[in-house]
């Protein structure tokens, strides 16, 4: 189940200046140098080690693939698909946590525009009653800000690798 | 919360010539001629109308976005945006729907990759005990007789939609 | 033939403070909802106008492109476009143009990496003795300041339209 | 200057079945795991190698690019750019010589659009009395005999790496 952050947690998560650094989630982008087979063979290392994916999603082109991908162990996921010989590179990210009805997202999307923070990319899921957002933001620091101080959830990166 | 094909209603569909036409999902995309904005605007639309996301992710360049979408009503979100004035396309795609454990997707995968289908894209994100696998296959009346015959749980466009 | 900015009026921009306006070339951005027959359609339209295509290049997912081009008249290739109802934008670019010899592309990419200039993008090609280079960097001005410090060539827009 | 493949030398290649490797031309594409930077090393290792750069241009999203080059030793510069630990692969494409009038590429993507072809990408240049377009189509036998029974002109590889 989704661990949600509770309020006690965001409270004191505010008054801590480095809180924005537990929120920052290590997103992995995998180059895939051709479109067949090798995203099977990045799910077979993954499997066999054990390392689960949250979420991913690719951006394609017609030769190529970019897998973005958030796992439940990014810094041993990073190593073993490097030692496959994967160009591998890590980009933090956020996730936000939204109840699943509609017009959540328009509000988070609505805060996140009017502070003028511009994203670059997203991609998101909704099951049963929660939808989860990952957002790549041009200013992390920002967006992480305005999203806890309009009381929108966001996940620590603890919370979005036990997915 | 997901509501799983049961055994039963797989073999009934097995034996349904027109099973196929069943699971094929209809995923909007939308051309974003800007990042800055155009998504907030899409989700206030949606959100306005009633209309719930499933699942997005957005495939972008330096200058623009294609947002691909798993709505509850594409029908009706298809008029109201193109009423708004985006340019709108309908493409069909699968969704699977495995166990939120390591080596569930590989699985998958496995199969796929056997069976000489092609990935175009996917996008995936897993909550709680399941994960959901959006899949553009270049075939995808064999990509859904492979995962059906290997008894893996596709989604019917009515169970995605009500998610 | 190329008409290349002489030493003369590259002396005459650089006392101009609105020489970096005169070298902008407006590149049009044109949305393909499918990748088969538009990109001909819009040849046709533009053939039958009288408007020559001086550099295209298509930037591409599975589904779609985006048309990246450079016309003789770009206000009038814009509006015939949107008449034919295609989606287009106009985004500003710099054309540097080289002698084709090997190295001197990697002279002016080493003057922009010092600058600190990001290129977003670019497309080029090399024909005879000279290569021209269509640049999207982050920042344009900078751009066009640090190449015509460093004495290399930029097309002015009123040059390259008339290739 | 534009070595043409004059009359003579088509209808020889017409009449030997090997005449469509002939005009096969080899892409290198290259992955930039961040666009800052990457190019320039690019540049300057070819630029040291005394190999040109005959066309480029960089299919990007937020994060990276995919450099695809037209060069003049492609075999070398796969070579040496591995060494320097590039991710590097090759494509056969194919390279249309167009005059440079208006119309005159519409004509030839009105033949490629009858013949059923579909085109992954393109990109195009043109300069003084001719317009070069490398095309990566889906089926490259196809459109390579249909361009030349049309009597348009491809350039034949030992030509385009000489421009």
């Amino acid at each position: 189940m989704l661990q949600r952050s509770t309020c006690h947690s965001e409270r004191s998560e505010e008054s801590n200046p480095y809180s924005s650094k537990i929120m920052l989630i290590k997103q992995l982008s995998i180059f895939l140098e051709n479109k067949r087979g090798r995203f099977t063979e990045i799910a077979n290392i993954l499997g066999d080690a054990g390392i689960n994916m949250t979420a991913f999603t690719v951006a394609e082109n017609s030769d190529f693939g970019i897998l973005r991908i958030i796992v439940s162990d990014p810094d041993k996921a990073k190593e073993i698909l490097r030692e496959a010989r994967f160009a591998v590179s890590v980009t933090d990210v956020v996730c936000l946590q939204c109840p699943n009805v509609p017009g959540s997202l328009a509000k988070a999307m609505n805060i996140i525009t009017a502070a003028g923070i511009f994203i670059e990319y997203m991609y998101a899921f909704s099951v049963g009653q929660a939808a989860l957002v990952v957002i790549r933001p041009d200013n992390l620091e920002k967006c992480i800000e305005v999203l806890t101080q309009n009381k929108l959830e966001l996940l620590a990166a603890s919370e979005l690798y036990k997915l």
